[in-house]
């Protein structure tokens, strides 16, 4: 999945054929009463404050607090029921902590734009494309072929019902996808040794020995996820149509990437005007098996949640400059790390010559630079390595104004919220803890 | 799961009645060729060797390495076939990077006993089973009880056939079986304000509002599971029966914990001679949720994970007189977090009395102390704090003679072998990214 | 110098003969004005405030904040003119930060007791010795020899005089006092080699050859403290007579140690009723060359800046207990590595035998521990290592009552006072910093 | 003192009037003998191996190794003696650490160039000046004043008697040279306000309060160095005449600024064909005495020890675009950071218009870029903050050819070279205890 129209983030009109599609317009709180015991009767006034404004809760949870010694609780309020903004306000004059994410945060100055806390709130994202998978233009390739798109319709559904945890269905390709992915895996493999960098040449092979990629092959987006699993901790997720930028960004900061698993038209097997199977197979995997542009990659998931539009819009292109446009120099010579390049023959071949311009990766002027999204780019940032790619975005990132910092636990698969002195502690704890680790490490080293 | 009997580790003879156990004494091999690229033919030069010694291969694989700028491959020979000595030698020769790791480890002076890396690996555990969870001892209440036998078995085979990723098997206990879990429910829940420590007490009203701890319903290990891995990322799994001790403690490092499902026999409700579901989640469950404690039971795995025989027994004596047995102080007043404690009405008022004896937790002297299994402990050891019980503990892991150290990496669930450089160099960049989300939080702080 | 009478700190009634010495009971005030530009006239309008309230002020600086963008000023108000505490209110509200560091911070609920902030202030220290070191005991052995009373006082008043960044004054001993030395050299260093800790024996042939530790030399004070300088950055410095602990503690701050320059009376050369220069010289400095033991003498220090009382009282306890008359166990064997062990052939030979109870270094339990000053210690503690010792006082100095943390700066050779974020973001900078050189170092390192 | 002509670094052939100036072409020699115990007799044998192949030791002296568990010698071999080559590698085999720096490392493959290890190594330079501060060109605007001569002269010898840790000698300025300096300071005090860095408006109104910056005053380098000193460790020592870059670089690395004296000739106030008292103290102390920028300035000097030729020309070149002539931005505005700015009323007004070129400060590319040295600047570099010229710095410091990691020492006022894993584990050992500092500040913080 590519980003096809960032531009188009957060557009609220759409029409989605034979799939009904709920607006996922609720405000969720997440608050600790000022007495946040459990038995005390604290949330039952909460909850009686609801009541009274006529707000629907669609959901209770009670949580251990990570910023105070008691507890939490996360309630998720029908958008469309009472009188919100009034009982938001009764309801913060009895807490000690309180904090508003919204898919309506425009409308609240002290809202912070929704995003996931859990792997498992990924699985709302279906509800939230901007349109569904098996809708085609009319320049579609596909457009006139009823086969085509009914396949499509096929794969969309998939995506659409797929949930956190579950096993990525397993698809019977047809003989004629199979030689559409031929074609190009035979093309696109002649250039690899020369065009693409290192890292992508390091980890190719081991996706041939451990995944079936082969020409005459389509594999698996579930083995290839277990595969990845292993490399770097990312995983894919099948997606069911467009994804607003937000979303998309949001995914990366739990090391999970939206897949497309349909494959082009068979007619123009060089050509796709969306992202299919072969881009994000042939394109964004091999890459996310390095650890290096893994952690790049989750770095500007990371730096999206909860920035303002504007950032959203800056780190999507930064996003189109590095992940799907990007090369890189590597002992001197340019090569190709992007999956918009990897996977299209033409540009990979184009990228390379002298006729683009080429400027150094910064962040900040990167982000801000417009593109065409249906031609070959007359423009390229070069990146030094992912590691510095990283630290610059890492950079770049914290000038977003946001009133906490945020850190991905993997242990617990959930985005921490750092906007209190005892996880400013308890970070400190585990730096310590990891100190020691190398310590130990660098002691036991043979020299 | 406990570990009831910890002198009998590694024993060898047993006999399981009704299912096929097979043997696993396999022999793992790490190594990189001195040409490690995929396509040198150097790995088939040494597949040749090992045809030419007759080892059956069962497993072979190829992956990045970490230490080498190529890759590695890991292959697991068949511990009864051909001359493995000789060709480990011979292999030896054309390799960079070497490592062997053995259920055979005594017979090889530089093997290092066999532990998982990866948290499927856990499956393997199922094979290496002590004793089969349906055999009772002569004297176990529920040995002349045909049903509850045929019970038994039913929840071994379960837990035999579970495989890592798939769900936890939801069970439909019985009411004679409910009515035993809700007298040791309303018995123990009557002392654990007063007698346990404020992390039990913070976390069990958690478990009643999302897992269902009440006296009329045994909780589903699957919700139990879930809510752990939200709190610390700690996870049960099904055991068949026991474990050795080396396997117990290896699952902690994985933050996964080796769970029984079944119940004692109603005859004796508040007496078990083994773990059962009572014990796990009265007793263990609520403190796997306190973050700091989870650190320190990860410690004690990770310390295991190929240590020798003998620290293997003093991680197990560790574990017992603090996972099982510990107690801590308080604000000045000492309360029980072991959950053989919790879980047991008698030993839970008796451990706070003046009869017991106690010393403060020191790994060196506690790991050495002689306990008996059939009684009350007649002496406890008194923990600070979980931190420092942890870091205690690390200072004590770090003395154990192993070559390297160990990491586990949340993010691909698997324990990372810290004995090259590039690992170290790669610890160090993650410790500084950690530094850098620190230092933005603590800049985002308001004062 | 130490501490032979640790419970009389403090006693503010003593007669000094021959020399002025000045009440040092200032107040000190650090504010920075809301306003805090240098040209604004703000630091006008406070020094208004003073005179109103007629408050003789003796010292005004100005200096860079690192607490505000702005400024800070230090003012040392007379503490026996006008009506200072209610100059206090009035300057308080003027300011966004406000800090009081007083002698006389017992009659005054915010003030932080004084001390030292830079190394030069330690020469304040010459106005607040509790008795003159010329001042002997009647039971003293030189209290009638006229010759040896005129010597003390020329020491005392070289010490006196002494300022910070002067050299330090050579002195000429007579042979007599030479021949004192030649005695204990040669009996001190027989029990050297099996008796002292590893440290002590690797450093002391460095003082033979670069100090003139000779039995027929009394090296120099100067000499010494430049090897130990080019060590471990410790330094000497002259001391006239009797510190208060809190004073001579805060010295080791600075890696500052207060050391006596004259010779016992020649009548007992094996005893000394009070520190000499044989005491310092063979008991202390070998000592302070060695890093870690450098380090874990300053944590003393430190721990001691703006402690209240009773925490100066443990921590001159725990100073006994380790660097008076620790001993440690290396490999297996008890070592005395205490200064007054090291310099006292009969308590050196002692100390290892089985008659003294031996205890292991606890700060909490060492640091209310009662001993004797007039005969051999009944009780020992046992270190395990410097390191140990070290971490585990850090450990114990945060827990005392302090509304900052504190850092030595060997750059600008002051103490920082940590109460702010600004500063608190510096540090992590400096942490940040020396992490970029070990990575450095760590990619030079040939394995 | 600023670099003026980089590219006669190492020049060897210049006379000096008056000053006998001896070649200081010794070979410095630091090792460990295999048994390093100071009474094995290895350090006899090793010097009956210099004396068998006729080298004069002119230094020799023991130290506490941080490498290996015992001692180190460093000696220093009389360059024109004996057959040098192979006494030291008769000597390497009986060592096992062997360490060469000398000044003609060029002669020698495995040599490293010399460079300073402690402060008081700054005391070898006056031995190493290029041209002696006295020597006037013929286009020198004093040529023919043979008072001013005189006066040079003066200033000359002060500084070539100098010895690290002397007070700064004290100058009696004559009325004419007050005068002198009077106009300079009153013309560009006018500036500052609107052209120079915010660092540099902060630090000034200190330097009029605390060191005496007035227009009829010249201050004393001795006060100015105090002051600087209790900011951020920097300090002054005063310079016979022109270093080479390789030992004026050096000097920061000690936080150590080599400043001249003297001033310029009256006849043209506002001109100096070299730096002069004027440019040191009105361009280079105010930033010195910003903790940031003292970083930077150091890093700088860091990168320098041990660094090949070509290197040396780069940082040297560096130090011309940053601490010479650096401007940068602040709140949107450029501002002038550089000492050859904030003394030059012409270039300060000239460099913020559009006339000179401005590029992104990038070592890489700044290190290579040529420059006029007689006329105003062509192209700036402009620099985001110090603290990210420093970042960017160190980086580039870590890509210089030199097989070991420097770190300064400020307690003990010494480069340590950092090329051990006892070294490393030490240092780990220091940034663990600093974090300790941290976590116990944060806990301290009241938010």
């Amino acid at each position: 999945m590519n980003l096809l129209q960032p531009t188009r983030v957060e557009d609220s009109a759409y029409i989605v054929e034979g799939v009904d599609i709920k607006e996922a317009r609720n405000t969720c709180l997440l608050f600790s009463p000022k007495d946040s015991s459990l038995s005390s009767g604290a949330l039952a006034n909460i909850l009686a404050i609801f009541k009274k404004h006529d707000i629907n809760l669609v959901h209770i949870e009670s949580r251990s607090s990570l910023r105070v010694p008691g507890y939490e609780f996360f309630v998720e309020a029908d958008g469309k029921s009472g009188a919100l903004g009034k009982a938001i306000e009764d309801v913060k004059e009895q807490c000690s902590y309180f904090n508003i994410i919204s898919r309506d945060y425009k409308d609240n100055a002290t809202a912070v734009p929704w995003f996931p806390r859990r792997i498992r709130d990924l699985d709302r994202f279906a509800n939230q494309i901007l349109s569904y998978g098996s809708e085609l233009d009319a320049d579609h390739p596909g457009f006139t072929d009823p086969e085509y798109r009914k396949r499509r319709k096929y794969f969309a559904d998939i995506a659409y019902n797929y949930k956190h945890g579950e096993p990525l269905p397993h698809v019977d390709y047809t003989k004629e996808e199979i030689e559409t992915w031929g074609i190009i895996f035979r093309n696109l493999t002649k250039l690899y040794k020369t065009h693409a960098c290192r890292e992508y040449n390091h980890v190719f092979p081991l996706l041939v020995d451990n995944c079936g990629f082969r020409e005459d092959n389509i594999p698996q987006l579930e083995d290839v996820s277990n595969f990845l699993r292993d490399c770097t901790g990312f995983t894919l997720r099948p997606v069911a149509g467009l994804l607003s930028s937000r979303d998309f960004l949001a995914g990366l900061a739990f090391r999970v990437f939206h897949s497309t698993q349909y494959i082009r038209h068979p007619s123009k097997p060089m050509y796709t005007p969306e992202p299919d199977v072969c881009h994000e197979l042939m394109g964004h995997v091999p890459l996310f098996a390095d650890p290096a542009f893994a952690q790049f990659s989750q770095e500007i998931g990371l730096a999206s949640l909860g920035a303002p539009d504007d950032y959203i819009e800056k780190l999507s292109t930064i996003f189109w400059f590095t992940v799907e446009y990007g090369v890189c120099r590597q002992e001197g010579e340019l090569k190709a790390y992007g999956a918009g390049l990897l996977s299209s023959y033409g540009e990979l071949e184009y990228c390379l010559t002298d006729k683009p311009q080429l400027k150094d990766f910064e962040p900040e002027v990167t982000g801000v630079t417009k593109y065409p999204i249906t031609q070959f780019q007359p423009l390229y940032y070069v990146a030094d390595s992912f590691e510095t790619a990283k630290e610059k975005t890492i950079k770049f990132a914290n000038s977003i104004p946001r009133p906490f910092g945020v850190r991905y636990n993997a242990y617990t698969q959930s985005v921490e919220v750092l906007d209190s002195k005892p996880q400013i502690s308890n970070l400190m704890d585990n730096i310590n803890s990891e100190f020691q680790i190398l310590q130990n490490a660098v002691a036991k080293l043979r020299v």
